[in-house]
């Protein structure tokens, strides 16, 4: 008997776990995990020193790992002195393959390696796709990665230096998409999809733990998220969830996110805003482009229960946070992290966060695999 | 009074600390630290939970970090099916900036910030200028980095990013060496070099001081690293010697090292085999490519001392390993990197190391700075 079962977000409709099931029978929303008993309950993430945290998994050896987390925790002291706040950031991109994405690839992979599959397909020409490969290689699976043709050389470059098979498909990012989830059809293949399978966000949801082992009670009143699936905020939410259900924090902090003018669907949501695909323009904050986001209703009940707020940055802003964070601060960031701090700028700015707040923002990947700045 | 002094590493003279002296006064070898009181030995790597490390710091808040170190340990199954014996790694390239030498960067800007400088010099297109750049640029100190005209530019790239000052340098990677020195000399600067900083290993051995927090009473029998100046050979040593005098293990494993066919210089001389600059040929394995490194004794005598033995391998070899590293372990290591591993099978082939045995090697730095395999 498994220790969870998979719950849909909107209906709270109930399943057995299956490698294969990505959204309700019932009513199509994206699906989560809920846990039904203590069983397994004592597995721990990789190098963990900690409480004990849920996991999907029966087993401890069924753990798939590349060294993922347990990411340090820094004080920027040049961006106190840029925004007058107290600014704390957790480097993910020191994770394997160089972003957050580790964290879920890594439960996601042993969850469905537990489930006796060995061919895995996946949409991502960005740092889902070469975290999947990575694991995907490392744990003896065959990970088919479908990209867009226009995506850039260097990313396509660490995907394939993993071992993927590399589907390139001409046309929107919709249609790349689209492609793989008929090759799963076609093919009687695992769809391991970031966005959509349950398990991604069991893994991205020990970052919410691993920042309480290092703040305890001092855990920052403010987090500032760049979404674009909203993998590493979902994460968070359930993390914070979890730790206040087991009472080991008394207050959650307030949960901020950011996009980019140029694709903001879930702040527009936010706001009652129009906004749809073909406002689409082009923009180097990568991570948070994605334009049809399937779990955007969690994301917005996360952002009201946490009493967060969102906002949006331009292209220069972000592209000058990047700038400063590698000039004044030592951390290369990839564009989509420099959103998130150019985002809590706007946010001091505006009041929603205080000045006397302390802020923790996740560095979420590296700028060694995007184009450099200038 | 300061809790160390520097120490010639051949004819023993020592001096006080000097951010300016960077080899013996009387023999012109290079100096390392060497601590005549306790003081500051309750100073504490970041995140180091352990027991103390002697560090050359009088004070915990002197330390500058950007999150270096506690890298994870990874066994490595498809390549113990590869070569028959067990292999772990020590994910180095999860460092800030991609490469072991985050942390003997640490540790030497801290000691120079603490003697008041603010200008650094140094000369390196690869990790090193890198690491310099960042951690100069964190601490608002300014550095100079001399790279040779012809060095790749996305390492340019890099050190750029952070906001360092390149210098351009045509001819051998000798005369960007000479050119450094000069610049240093003409303008009264502190030249804050990886290979003859006396600071730089003890940031390095920290190194040898988690491999005993991780495995204990287990520590490997057999740890296998790339040597092009030997700063983290020589930082492995230093600290298993500290763990030794402190009673903290009872044996040090054989310390092997690993160079390649294009450029062996320690590895000639521990053989003695004649061995000349003019035989240098390319390589790829850019981080053991010096030729004339000034630790090339130490390090030979720490081969000695630790009983290890050394090899070289061809540009094929490498590469075959840094390929089988990424599509087989998930791990996308540097070329250097490869250069360990291609090693290690060869001491195994030839007996030097044992089948049984349990082996460490070091995943020195990260493949997405460099060019891709093909």
């Amino acid at each position: 008997m498994s220790n969870h079962k998979f719950q849909c977000s909107s209906c709270s409709s109930s399943y057995e776990p299956s490698p294969t099931l990505l959204e309700c029978d019932r009513c199509g929303s994206p699906l989560n995990i809920s846990y039904v008993t203590q069983l397994g309950s004592d597995l721990h993430p990789t190098r963990w020193s900690g409480h004990p945290i849920p996991l999907p998994l029966d087993h401890q050896k069924d753990l798939i790992t590349l060294g993922e987390g347990n990411t340090p925790v820094v004080q920027l002291n040049n961006v106190k002195n840029r925004i007058g706040a107290e600014i704390y950031v957790k480097q993910e991109y020191m994770n394997p393959t160089g972003s957050f994405k580790d964290r879920g690839t890594s439960v996601m992979i042993s969850a469905l390696k537990s489930f006796g599959i060995n061919e895995l397909v996946e949409d991502s020409s960005g740092n889902a796709g070469a975290s999947l490969s990575a694991y995907a290689a490392m744990s003896n699976m065959k990970a088919h990665i479908f990209v867009p043709e226009s995506a850039p050389a260097p990313k396509i470059g660490q995907i394939q230096v993993y071992g993927a098979t590399i589907h390139k498909i001409p046309g929107s990012r919709d249609a790349t998409t689209e492609a793989a989830k008929a090759f799963v059809r076609n093919n009687n293949l695992v769809y391991a999809s970031h966005n959509l399978s349950p398990f991604f966000i069991e893994g991205t949801k020990i970052f919410a733990h691993e920042v309480f082992r290092e703040f305890g009670d001092h855990i920052p009143e403010d987090i500032v998220i760049p979404v674009g699936n909203g993998s590493l905020y979902l994460g968070m939410w359930k993390g914070l969830c979890e730790l206040k259900e087991s009472n080991q924090i008394s207050r959650i902090p307030r949960l901020h996110f950011v996009q980019t003018e140029a694709v903001k669907p879930i702040y527009s949501a936010a706001n009652n805003v129009a906004w749809d695909t073909s406002m689409i323009r082009e923009t180097r904050s990568g991570g948070t482009a994605v334009g049809s986001p399937p779990r955007q209703d969690q994301v917005i009940d996360a952002l009201i229960r946490s009493k967060g707020s969102c906002t949006t940055v331009t292209e220069k802003e972000l592209i000058d946070w990047q700038k400063f964070l590698a000039s004044k601060e030592g951390i290369y960031a990839e564009p989509t992290s420099a959103t998130a701090l150019a985002g809590t700028e706007k946010l001091i700015r505006s009041g929603e966060i205080g000045k006397n707040s302390r802020i923790l923002v996740p560095i979420t990947g590296s700028g060694l695999k995007d184009d450099q700045p200038n």
